[in-house]
């Protein structure tokens, strides 16, 4: 079967302290401290109007840094291996990311976040606000991360291009 | 300025009782009833392993039948126009669509979910986890959402493809 392919465009760059995997934090939550900025493209300019109303946001961006895709991850919170789709892992058959930061201020085209687990140059591809009404669900059962036996909260090279 | 331009694959196709974007919940926590499956590609079978432990999962699609992209629309929820990346409407610059789903069961290929709020045929691009650690912030502001003024639970036809 030949793939069915879609085509998305580059809309702003995610400005980030994280300059390598190696030490980053792996979700928002564990990155408290880390401050960055999102810069869309000029032609976004009137796209942003009201978002600063949100105290958080879903960036969705590319793991540009990510090599090729595997089926089955060891992630990082775990010492097992887990289907990809059951990690939020970045070696996917499409390496797409997504991370809920906190909204400090919008300053034109520059969103300055933090609790950013990002890395820099990441290629934003799509802003949408956080909704707790749509995407809050404090009791969700998660599976093997609820018992996870490996307590890492900053990634380390694994899926790095080599 | 020349676009930078992501390829990205189809990897399943979402099956969805909603045939039409008229009367289409707007979002997952209209459409507690609302059955669906996802049906992923041969190839991504092993990809699929332990997502049964999670109660939850995003899934990641293209919204197919969204008509171009516009930097401000009159949202479902309300009746003033904002910037679009301040709505979850489709027409973005982008048209990638996430949305919460409860996972019922995985049979095979097949991942049966309840409260879809995704048009039928959505091509699939990506699955995560639902991490309530990661995703869950039952309390962040949601600016004009907190107070919109439009009761409109169910989509009309105003973002489909004329």
């Amino acid at each position: 079967m030949s793939e069915i392919l879609f085509s998305f465009r580059q809309i702003g760059v995610i400005h980030s302290p994280h300059k390598e995997a190696e030490g980053t934090p792996i979700q928002p939550c564990y990155a408290s401290g880390a401050e960055g900025t999102v810069e869309l493209f000029q032609e976004y300019a009137e796209a942003l109007d009201d978002i600063e109303g949100f105290e958080r946001i879903w960036l969705l961006y590319v793991f540009n840094r990510s090599d090729g895709w595997q089926p089955k991850v060891i992630p990082f919170r775990d010492t097992n291996p887990h289907g990809i789709f059951a990690t939020r892992a970045p070696r996917r058959p499409n390496p797409l990311g997504i991370s809920c930061v906190r909204l400090l201020k919008a300053d034109g085209l520059k969103l300055h976040v933090r609790e950013i687990d990002i890395l820099d140059g990441a290629p934003l591809l799509d802003i949408k606000p956080y909704a707790p009404q749509y995407d809050s669900y404090p009791q969700a059962r998660a599976g093997w991360l609820d018992s996870a036996a490996s307590p890492l909260e900053f990634a380390d090279r694994r899926f790095e291009k080599r």
